[in-house]
């Protein structure tokens, strides 16, 4: 069932509707066991192993769309920090998890043709997992998006439209598209289901581990791998798999910070921000969309937001490459703000951060 | 213990000699139980949950080596090709296997600095995983090497040491320098611990098939995986999980085709070749120096050789692009070679190949 976050009204979760009509963003609401390894499918070497929890229309969709996504091993960096390697994915990046069950879900309510605008691994991903599932795919992006991810996209037989303008406008282009053709609008951000597949991202830290880490450090920007987080600790915690919730400490970028400084405001949404170039940019979000929602995850469970400090994401990105570890930039803000955490708020051992895309996706 | 494949003399394992006195290459040779799951090591994600069949010298070295490498999944190209997803690695190809454990082997003798000839995927992989364990590592590559490769050799801090003149030529200064210094020759042909690594591919599919299918299709330029799967194979065979060997397909690029040659002419040694240019340059291998190791193989266990149409090698990128799967175009050719392959000798159910690359790591 789609839940409006907004108003509450309620439609099937085959509703082709991108929102609300009130305006509000859906979120999923459907009945699932409680989290528990007997239900896991421990003969499928996929995050779909999972599938219980998904609340997927059907138990055959996933099959024609996955492609070996998810069960990512966590590494250490060093004695304190543990890295779960989520670019070992299709695409290179976590993306996948949303998008594999996002497109397997078009499949089960027998979706043809999506639309999605994204510039970055979201867009990547959703065509990849289109092109696997036969699903017709347009991603739109803006003006100046780089040469290397058109061709990528294109490479997934995805139509790319660039618009001229920004990232904002690119997106009202693409929503007008959805709103005036009937289009199916396969967003990370809009589309609940999204994070159907990101919560396991939680789920594979507790098969592995046989526990949570005290801390666990994620990056913000539109909120697609924090919102799956928390639902998938949420379940942990709801099926008495933990006791409390691990301190998650929240990075945004120096430059474009909307949510860290609403939180250090108390305020219930995103504060306006002019966005400042960042080598963070899949994090670099003026206004995510699901601003609110993520702040009230962040003051029910005590999350603690922290800056990935500009200059010295380059230096963790060699830190990190020194290691054997080759990032994205964005990737490599996480160990950026990670040294910053520890320098305000002491040692933290036992904390577990995300590899989320590797670094030939950067375009530098 | 090192043994000469070519006069059979032997050496403990812990030999820092790049080959035998006699100009053979050393086979490793070990002891270990039986390949049965039961001694699989479930609780590792990573394919040094096959350590056991590994014949490392001691059971803690990986541990500062792994990177989580190994466990790829396997997905279906259609009815008739699977694919297994060997880029789902730390450094974006199947190199990383045999990196690992050749690496974690330099761990446990206490190597400090090693040597290696490679301007391709082991070249890179090698460099990531000496950066993992802390060992310095001198790559030597020849003139013409691609900028994009040399950065990201350079990225995991090893010595990049650009050589003038062919690739042959390179190879020489390397292992001069090998044989004046004393430094530790980790190169993925002439170490056989290199072996130890990619066998796994063949465990890996065991294990998550249950089964092994009918045929294999394995590119073979060095043979570094084609070797490693014989091994890997050959202990299903002794352990009685199989009842016979699979139909091995080996893929050579048209251009460069000196093992396909020798095996049609009944010749136990590669014919001389004159390497024309390919977009398969991952396999384009003139003179490859475990040649009659290979033929050898293929006799007894009745492999076919294929060619990878050279005009075909883009078709089947885009075919592969348009499943969702976007790889290097040396992996693209084993599409084209089962195209060639079903042509020749007809329809091919139950056939596996291995996506050996990322898309990325290509130049164009």
């Amino acid at each position: 069932m789609f839940v409006c976050s907004s108003c509450g009204a309620r439609e099937p979760a085959t509703t082709r509707a991108s929102g609300c009509a009130c305006g509000g963003l859906w979120d999923l609401e459907h009945e699932h066991p409680p989290f528990g390894l007997d239900a896991v499918d421990r003969g499928e070497w996929s995050m779909f192993r999972y599938r219980a929890f998904m609340g997927l229309d059907d138990d055959t969709a996933w099959r024609s769309v996955t492609m070996g996504e998810g069960m990512t091993p966590i590494i250490d960096f060093d004695d304190d920090l543990a890295l779960k390697m989520d670019y070992f994915m299709p695409t290179l990046s976590f993306k996948d998890r949303g998008a594999a069950v996002l497109v397997a879900h078009c499949v089960s309510i027998g979706v043809e043709n999506v639309a999605q605008d994204s510039s970055g691994n979201a867009g990547h991903a959703v065509a990849a997992y289109c092109a696997r599932a036969g699903i017709g795919c347009e991603i739109f992006v803006p003006e100046g998006t780089s040469p290397k991810k058109i061709d990528l996209i294109r490479a997934c037989g995805a139509t790319v439209n660039v618009v001229p303008g920004n990232r904002d406008h690119c997106a009202e282009v693409c929503r007008a598209k959805v709103a005036d053709e009937g289009v199916y609008y396969a967003n990370h951000v809009y589309n609940p289901v999204f994070y159907e597949g990101t919560k396991t991202f939680a789920y594979e830290i507790y098969e592995q581990l046989g526990r949570v880490p005290a801390n666990i450090l994620v990056p913000v920007g539109n909120g697609t791998l924090f919102l799956g987080l928390m639902k998938g600790l949420e379940d942990l915690l709801h099926a008495g798999l933990i006791e409390t919730m691990p301190q998650i400490i929240a990075v945004q970028a120096q430059g474009c910070d909307p949510l860290l400084r609403a939180a250090e405001a108390g305020a219930s949404q995103p504060v306006t921000v002019t966005p400042e170039p960042t080598l963070a940019e899949g994090i670099a979000i003026g206004a995510p969309m699901r601003g609110a929602q993520i702040l009230a995850h962040a003051r029910r469970y005590g999350v603690r937001f922290v800056h990935a400090p500009e200059d010295e994401i380059l230096r963790a990105r060699a830190a990190l490459a020194a290691r054997g570890v080759y990032c994205e930039h964005t990737t490599a803000a996480n160990l950026a703000a990670y040294w910053q955490y520890c320098r305000q708020w002491g040692p933290t051992p036992d904390c577990l951060t995300a590899m989320c895309g590797a670094g030939l996706k950067s375009d530098h």
